[in-house]
This record gives structure tokens, sequence and C-alpha cells, in this order.
């Protein structure tokens, strides 16, 4: 067992005793057991515009033992914090899916007719999740910090050397392999780093393509993938080459309301898991595309600009400021390389930008009329910008996506040596 | 460019010459330029029981540019060759989306009335998927031959010594991580190995508590993940550790059809690529659990020997001789741990092992009039075996699955140090 494994047990440890004594000092003072903790609810979460993070608000709840309502999640908050604790002290590493097994059981009881019930711990794993969740909150500590493990889909390659474990690694000596990032990535340490930005790349075989083409030492990248929907470590891992090596972050994904809502999560983080943002999201993240910009320009964009300019109380100027932007797409190659949007995109551009941009900029009525039952939606505040509602307005209007692969197939060359080049070299990015 | 990718262009490039200067050959005698291939499909596909290794059988197909029939796929053949050989000779590394994106695009003719008529070379990705198939056929050569890449899950740790690309990587030395295998796993060049076996494990998050309990250096194992069904590039990389390195290859999977198929992959392949399978299979590869005599013993399956008797041609003493099985798991674990089969686990099981054995072992007689509608399933040949007829045999009775998690859950050390080991020591595997 690698000693930093060691320390961050000690360390998990401490914080789970000082965190419980609460409990034992309230039973002591002839107290109800109660637990405080902020409230996880979309109510009491905040978006920080001036961070452009997610935060916890003020709100906290209760759980009391001696609470009909609240002694059954008090007696599972409980049964998980020991499971942890058992754990930690056991040396074992276990997943969050094991935690689930490991407290799952009946308890059985006589009710006030004196008639024997049974009722489990837990009965599905959203519901150990959950408790898993609250621990987190309730200890300020990520599940990741006690030694949970979890899969790991996120790799890396580039002029970085870390320590992980006992062991030194040179991720630049990967061969056409890569590095999977573990998935306790605060235990990694920075050792030695010589490039200039991270670029992270939405698809696992877009990944494989640049690393070897040699991209990343060509221009001195940290190359990353998420293989998809980014998993946490992924997040933590990029979020630390960002605060502590200082390099920017750029992220390359497909161009449709999927691909944005992945820089999304890397950006800013989930809505409804706020808490985790603090720690892993990377607020200075970059989109460099595939932006709709990118295939269509943004002539289809300049056409609406007077209906769209009080959306989201954007005056005309605003939106009108924005850079004239030229497709790197031609003509024919546009029409062999998008394709169209399914419904499911629809709903997320309409749920990322809200219902009033899509309304303006979407042209057939019937699929208008349609979109009246997402009247609701008002859009996550930071995609409520120029230069994203101007993307998801040329969405709505050309009701087209775009693929990485598509670029890729002008020539990886064109991919490599140009695009993604002249895109950092130039500012084209969203902020 | 490492030198190995220049020697693998070379290679890829001489064969496409020297397979398609037939057509050439073929135009300058004046004959109807034809291909010819061995059938793809299901008729022609042969199930070698005595090399455990599915084969294409003898039948060809002929594709002819002078066939009406014909001529569209023979035109795809060409294009698809054409573009991997562009590929090949200017250092891209495209995936088979790329290809897609490449070869798509309409071609305008006019028809026999003079009207002008446009078709595309091919519409959905299927399509050219279906003809890089085709040409890995025609040519005898896998696809990661001619470096195409593809998305890639598969990881490994353990005393094992590898050259990829231009580096010497030592897979002891990965930290808390691991090494992702590469998508062109041919190039790999084994350099030295400290190992007795090859542990396969279907789960990435299993894989991450293992390799962090350090079971692969205590145990002498190259600790592999296929992070699910197992792509090409993991296949291949066990099948060579198991030729080249005379590692026997266990796989651990979820006790479930689901995870005897994953297992069924790695040891045979897909059905319907058979042609991968000699060269991506590991036909002596080894099923060492979570079997369904390990959650329930065998005395279920005892109860109805008498009615398995005859299934699938078996005596009563063929699956009498089987040696009886105590459950690793106790009553009450049991209880906690299973989970009930869906119906798609249901019908998974009859596709594995036939219909006459879920009609024999099915209990509720509306299920098996349920599962009347599958008799045309008689399963598998290399699930036709008397252990593999007792385990599903089991699974039908009981209707019951069990994750690898839940014996993970009895406590890591239970898993790495009793369970694993015990199995492979006793030699408690079906082969």
């Amino acid at each position: 067992m690698s000693s930093v494994d060691v320390r961050a047990r000690m360390n998990a440890i401490g914080v789970l005793k000082e965190k419980f004594k609460i409990i034992l000092d309230q039973i002591q003072r002839g107290e109800k057991p109660t637990l405080v903790m902020p409230k996880r609810v979309l109510s009491n979460t905040i978006y920080d515009e001036k961070n452009k993070m997610l935060l916890l608000g003020p709100d906290v709840l209760r759980r009391s033992l001696i609470d009909v309502n609240e002694a059954r999640k008090f007696m599972q908050t409980l049964l998980m914090a020991s499971i942890i604790y058992e754990a930690l002290v056991n040396n074992e590493y276990p997943t969050i899916r094991d935690l689930y097994y490991r407290g799952k059981h009946s308890i059985g009881y006589r009710d006030v007719d004196g008639k024997l019930v049974h009722e489990n711990t837990w009965d599905e794993q959203k519901e150990s999740d959950s408790v898993i969740r609250d621990l987190e909150v309730f200890m300020n500590v990520l599940r990741e910090e006690m030694l949970i493990l979890s899969k790991e889909k996120g790799k890396v390659v580039g002029n970085l050397v870390i320590k992980s474990g006992d062991d030194t690694i040179d991720l630049s000596k990967m061969g056409h392999g890569a590095y999977s990032i573990e998935p306790t990535p605060d235990l990694v340490e920075f050792k030695d780093v010589d490039a200039e930005y991270v670029l992270v790349v939405e698809k696992d075989a877009v990944f494989q393509q640049l690393h070897r083409y040699g991209f990343w030492r060509k221009y001195r990248a940290i190359l990353v993938t998420s293989a998809g929907q980014p998993d946490r470590a992924t997040r933590r891992f990029v979020r630390r080459l960002n605060e502590e090596l200082k390099l920017p972050v750029y992220v390359l994904t497909d161009s449709d309301p999927y691909g944005f809502y992945i820089y999304s999560v890397f950006k800013i983080g989930s809505i409804t898991l706020s808490y985790e943002s603090e720690r892993l999201a990377t607020p200075s993240a970059r989109f460099i595309g595939v932006s709709m910009t990118d295939v269509f320009g943004d002539e289809v964009f300049r056409e609406v600009l007077d209906e769209v300019k009080e959306v989201g109380g954007f005056t005309k100027t605003a939106l009108g400021k924005l850079k004239k932007k030229k497709p790197y797409l031609s003509e024919s190659e546009r029409r062999n390389y998008v394709i169209k949007a399914k419904q499911r995109d629809i709903e997320r551009a309409v749920e990322l930008v809200g219902y009033d941009v899509a309304d303006k900029c979407v042209e057939s009525s019937e699929l208008r009329s349609k979109l009246k039952k997402k009247e609701g939606l008002t859009g996550y505040p930071w995609f409520r910008t120029p230069n994203w509602v101007r993307e998801l307005c040329i969405f709505f209007k050309t009701l087209n996506k775009l693929e990485i692969e598509a670029m890729a197939s002008k020539g990886l060359k064109f991919l490599a040596d140009t695009y993604i080049p002249s895109k950092i070299e130039g500012g084209d990015w969203i902020d």
C-alpha cells in the first residue's frame, strides 16, 4: 500500500471521527441526536457569476433521530458513515456500488401493534448514493478522499511527469497507448511539466488520432480525453492542471447541444450536484469548438438579429458586436458532413439556452408550437451570453449538427495543424 | 512518427496494391472486373469444435462491376480501398467514422431515360462499416493493421514490459492509474514478463479495486479490464498475452447471461464476425466466475437432473458427473446481494444455451409459455456443455443474478485473497 493512500486514510478517518463526535456529544448532553448539513436542492444552488461557479447556498437541513419523518434518513446516514469508516480502517477500497451492497439488509422490528415488520436499509442504489452525497456535503470531503473508487474513463498524454502511488510516471512515454487517470486524482503529485495548454477532447477516437499524429508533442499540449460525458476524476484532474500548473484549458467536442453540454460540465458542473463543482469544475475552461459558426458561419444568425435582440435582455449592440465568422467548411463539405438534429438534441438545446431563444430562431412553425411545452425553461445562466445565444440560434435555424470526425475527415493534418492551432492562436474560442 | 507505424504502413500498402492489382489484370485481359471474397454470413460460419474457434467456411461471393445488382457494392469496395490507400500514403490515422465521412458524397448520373439522378455512395455508417469488413476479409488483414484507429477502453497493469511506438513501458509502474491499451495492439512488442496468468475483469471499478489492493503484485498476474463489452484491441491484446507469452487467461464477470456472453466474446468471438475470431479470440480462456454455482451451489440443478438429462444429447451420467459445488455465499448474504433477472437477461440466456434447456429448467408455467416463441433458438455450441447447461439451468430456476461488486462487498480481501485464488488454484473454472 502506498504511503499517499495511508495518509489519505488517516485524514478521512480523522474527519469522520470529528464530524460524528457531534452525535456523541449531543447524546451525552441529553440532546436529540441531530445532523445539520447544507441542503442539496436546486433552490439552494447559486450561480456565482463572478467566479463562474455553482455553489450551495446558506440553507441547511436538520436530520434528527427523534423525528418520524427523518429517522430513516438519519439512520441511513449513520449506517453509511460507519460502513465507510470500517472500509477505511480495514484498508478497503469500496466502490459506491459496493457500499450499496454492504449496507443493504432488512431490519426487523415490532410496530405499535406488536406486529413484526421488516424494513430495508435501502432498496435501490439511488438511495445509498444520495446518502453518500449527503456525507460529502456534511463532511466537506469528496468521496474520492475517502478512498471510494469508481470506474474511470479519462486518459492523458503529454510532457508531464506525475507521481502516483509510489511510481513516477512520464506521460510523454506512453507509446501509442495512454495513461488512464486514477480514480483518486487528488493523490496525484505533479512533478514536472513542459506544456502551454491542456486540450480536452470529448471523443476517445479523436484523442487516439491526435495522439498518434504527435499533436501534443508538436504543440506542447497536455492531451486529455473524457471519452464522452466526463467522470469526476477526469474533471478534477483537468481542474488541477489548470489551477496548479496554470495551464489554460481548451475543450473540443462535437458541434451539437450534447457536446456543448459536455463543455459546460467541465466548466461549471452539473446543476444538481453543485457541491462538487467547487472542487471539480474549471471555470476558466474555453470552448474551442467545433462551434456552429465554424460550420455555418454566422450569416443565418445576422438575419434574425432583430428578433433575437431582446432575448435574455441583450441589446442589438451586444449581439451585433460579435465578430463576424467565416465557416471552416465549404458548401459541399457541409452537405456531406452535417447530420440532422434529433428531437433530443433540440430539447437539450432548449434546456441550455432557454425557450425564448428557441422560439425566436426555430423556423418551422410546427416545431415551434411543439416546443411550446418547454416554455418554462429559462436556460443556464452561463449559456445566456451573446456567443452562446448565437451558437444555439444557428443550431435552431439549421437543425443540423456536426461531429469532430467530420473535421478530421478533411484530413487529420487539417484538424491538427490548421483548425485547432488557428482557433487557439486566433483567440477564437468561447469563454 | 514511430518506425513501427512506418513499417505497418508499408505492409498495408503492399497488400492493398497486390490485392487490387487483380482488377487491373482483369481489365487488361478484357475480363469483367470482379472481386472474389469469402462470404461473411451465418450460413458460412463454422464452429471448429477441436480448436474452439469460429471460422469462415468455403463459400465465396463474386462482386462484379458489370452486374446491376453488384455494381454498387463493387464501387463501394473500390472507393473504400482507395480512401484507405490515400490515408496510408498520407500518414493519416482515420477512424471508421472518418472513413464513412471521407467517402460520403453524391454521384450524379443520367439514367436510361436521360434523367439526372443522384445516388449517395453510402447513407449510413453501417453501410461503410460493412464495406470495411469486406476489405478485411478480402485482403486477410485486420483494419488495425491498416492503421485505422478506434476508441479503446481496455486497460492493463502487471509485471510486463512492452515497447509501443518508440517507448519502452513498464506496466508495473503505473501508480494508481493504468495503461490504456493502444488501438493497434499488433504493433506492441512484449519485452519482458514475470507473471503466472492473465486475469481479465469485466468491470473497470473492480479492476480499480484489485489494482489498488495490489492483487497483481501479490499473485503475479497481468490484470486487464475490458470495461464492459470488450473491444477488438483488448481482445487482440489478451490473445497475444495468451499465445505469445503462454499465459493462461481467466475471465471474471458478473454472474448473469450478459457476463457469460462477455466471456464468450473473449473466448470465441461474435458469431456474426467470425472472421475476426481467428485473430482476436482466445480459445483457451477460462471462466472463473462469478458462476451461478458459486452463488447458489448446485442443489437446485440436481433436483432437475432427470428432466435435463436428454437436453442437448447429454446423458444423465455426463451431467451427474459434474463435481458437486458449494456456494461461496451464505443464505443471508444471498438474500441481500442477488438481483432479480430482467426479461432481457432471460432472453439472452435462451440465446446462449438454447430453448430446450430453458424449457426444462424454468419453473413458472407462465414464463415457460412466454418463452415458447424462442423455440427456434438452439444455443451456441460452446454453451452446450455440461458445465454451462448447469449454470444456465440454475439461472432459469432461480431467475436471479449477482454482480461482482456483491462479492467485493464481502470484503475486498475476500474477493482478492480467497475467492479468486481458490477458484484458480482449485481448478474451479469453466473451460
